[in-house]
């Protein structure tokens, strides 16, 4: 389709009508919606790895990085696990309608909070095509609807998986606008459908920096998001090493290319001199670079200096830069100044120390003894995760089915009036 | 200060900084400083009205209505409110450091959500000065440093209040940068803070509707807003009438220029030509205008016929939109389309319709057999309101202190590792 003939201001009317229709469906419509979803991918194997084919094609002509290509690659293997996803999904808790903080004011009214869905979620998002199945799927068992954004190369393959999807909703009796793909990657259709706040509630960008920097600031919509993870270890005084030497080599190397590994390890100056050459010796076995501050290359002489970028970079590799503290002061303003609000974990064993680090690092998820990679939905009890925010509002940290909610106030009464002279009856 | 001298960037990097440390702030601490600061306005009750004095003679040579200098005006009794405001907000339960949903996972760590600041507020208001000092005591206690641009009309009332404020916070030692009041009303300037996302956390527009939407327009900021309330009573078949008429009496006529009042008026087709002569007697004699549809008129052939213009429209002033709708799904239909996500009413004493109606209706207050007028912070059990949010993300409904924290992940454990190989000690 030509880019000029696509609505968008249509597709997005058509899908915020369908959201008013999945909000009011019950939680068996719509986990038996989310079993033929996963069976409607199975079905249509055939046809979802032909079309994917031509994306991985064109992503080689184009000589994208094997990385890339890697990410885009759909088979048999990859096709089972986006349909178990669905199912995982259809076994989660609905959220919708669940009420809570029930009281009765000095008026004699009840008063409450539901939940309910938002409406219409936009994701914007880059090259693995199972986000249109995850996302198709989490935003359907919260109650919304869903518009899809995918990127140029995996248009196809997201076009496919589209169509498999709405042959189950068509089978279960929802409107298939409730999950639509815009059938364009036109940057200025994006744009355009940016600005559309009266028919979608909330923007999820999904992909690299650049895409949600220009997510953020061209939306007129709400938008969660998170740049970055430069995720810290700070090691206290009390600190038990071996804990703080197998929470750094999880941290630092279980998977150095997510956002909540380390990236700047903080170590308190009483210890220093005693725990740093034996985190080093872990680190060099495992083919970690340490970058050290001027104090930590006196005890390491043969590591490179860090610099204040140091302190500010995700490395996403085998890297970590490592800085000594005067004190727990200085650990907490140091996060606080090159911090990304992600993800931070103090090893200590003093009791006062560690409800004051719960405290005082407002950043999205913060660990005791307990390692950086637990920052994800799953480990924290979430079930499937639509994203994570490092944004404060709406939802902080990763982001489950409860994060596509929000709660109205209900109010249940015998026909009380706020004003006495109204009852003229 | 010339507009072009004021780094706006500068002064919400140090307001920044403030939130650090209000953020940490004890309970006590907070509660000390509001009453320290009701003292202060009552302590510089001679500048403040003075100061005041110069914004009404500017208003009064700018003839601005009568309306909009009552609204400006501050003196002895006023400023007492303003002080009591502050003394009750004090009074307020803290929401910040709440700890909840603490569950433990299979890994065996603890996690647990704690309520924080969001860090900073930007609130950008018009006319009334009072804000000033109900915003800062909100943002204080909610643990938020708070960034206040008031409006040209009151400049002068803004910057004396300010001022006596920040002798308050000083006498408590907490920076006087976590109240921070904008030098100037330029524009200009104000776009730019729209773009500081690095700094402020949340924007805050409270006024007319020009206003807010320039705000959101501009804002690279997440911004919590209303436009306006498009409030529905909608009167069953199975209504109790005595309930349905002191109901319309109370949302319409108790105070007709606030948001919370109503504007349309849905009838069910069965009791419509019964029910609807009752209830124009009762609006004819407190001079409320009706205005109905085809099947209205033909009950009430007195009144001036509705175009789809009045059911959009808030009329904030003695009129009411009046349609007979075939069925419930029909008066929900109707709030779809027309409403504005404010309050919306059922009368019934029909169990089922009243769970659906609860269920079905996704604005920010669904009420049964309860006036539309206790959609407000104070009714609901909220305490003081710093707005109100049709925005579903983040705070849906009147906002209290709770809409002005977050959530972050908290995880305590024992040393535990993501993945197995990591323990490496």
């Amino acid at each position: 389709m030509n880019a000029t003939d696509i609505k968008i201001k249509e597709l997005a009317r058509a899908c915020k009508v369908a959201s008013r229709a999945t909000a009011r469906l019950t939680t068996a419509q719509k986990n038996q919606a989310l079993h033929e979803m996963a069976a409607a991918l199975m079905a249509n194997e055939k046809t979802i790895v032909s079309e994917n084919a031509k994306d991985v094609k064109h992503a080689r002509t184009k000589q994208l990085s094997s990385a890339m290509i890697d990410r885009l690659v759909l088979n048999h293997d990859r096709l089972t696990k986006m349909a178990d996803a669905l199912r995982e999904i259809a076994m989660l808790p609905d959220p919708v309608g669940e009420i809570s903080d029930i009281r009765t004011r000095p008026s004699e009214i009840q008063v409450g909070m539901m939940r309910i869905p938002l409406g219409v979620i936009a994701m914007i998002y880059e090259s693995r095509p199972n986000v249109t199945s995850d996302a198709a799927g989490l935003c359907l068992k919260s109650g919304n609807a869903v518009l899809l954004r995918g990127g140029s190369e995996a248009f196809h393959s997201n076009t496919a998986i589209t169509a498999a999807l709405h042959q189950a909703m068509e089978k279960v009796g929802i409107p298939a606008t409730a999950i639509t793909l815009v059938p364009t990657t036109d940057r200025a259709i994006m744009n355009e459908m940016l600005t559309l706040d009266e028919s979608i509630d909330l923007v999820i960008p999904r992909g690299g920096e650049g895409l949600i920097r220009f997510v953020v600031e061209n939306s007129r919509i709400p938008v969660i998001k998170h740049y970055k993870g430069v995720c810290h270890q700070y090691v206290d005084k009390s600190a038990n090493f071996d804990k703080a030497i197998n929470l750094l080599v999880d941290g630092k190397t279980s998977r150095p290319g997510v956002c909540n590994a380390l990236e700047t390890l903080l170590v308190h100056k009483d210890i220093a001199a005693e725990f740093l050459p034996k985190a080093a010796e872990y680190m060099n076995k495992l083919d970690v670079e340490l970058r050290g501050c001027e104090k930590t290359c006196k005890i390491l002489p043969n590591i490179v200096r860090t610099t204040n970028d140091d302190y500010a970079t995700e490395y996403l590799e085998l890297i970590i830069a490592v800085r000594v503290v005067d004190d727990y002061e200085m650990a907490v303003s140091h996060i606080q100044e090159f911090g990304s609000d992600h993800t931070e974990v103090i090893v200590t064993e003093d009791l006062e120390t560690a409800q004051k680090f719960l405290r005082d690092v407002n950043s999205s998820v913060v660990t005791v003894n307990a390692s950086s990679r637990f920052s994800d939905g799953g480990e924290l009890g979430l079930g499937a995760e639509i994203g994570i925010s490092t944004t404060k509002l709406h939802a902080f940290g990763p982001m489950g089915l409860e994060s596509l909610t929000t709660r109205k106030f209900i109010v249940v009464g015998k026909g009380e009036v706020r004003h006495p002279q109204s009852k003229v009856i």
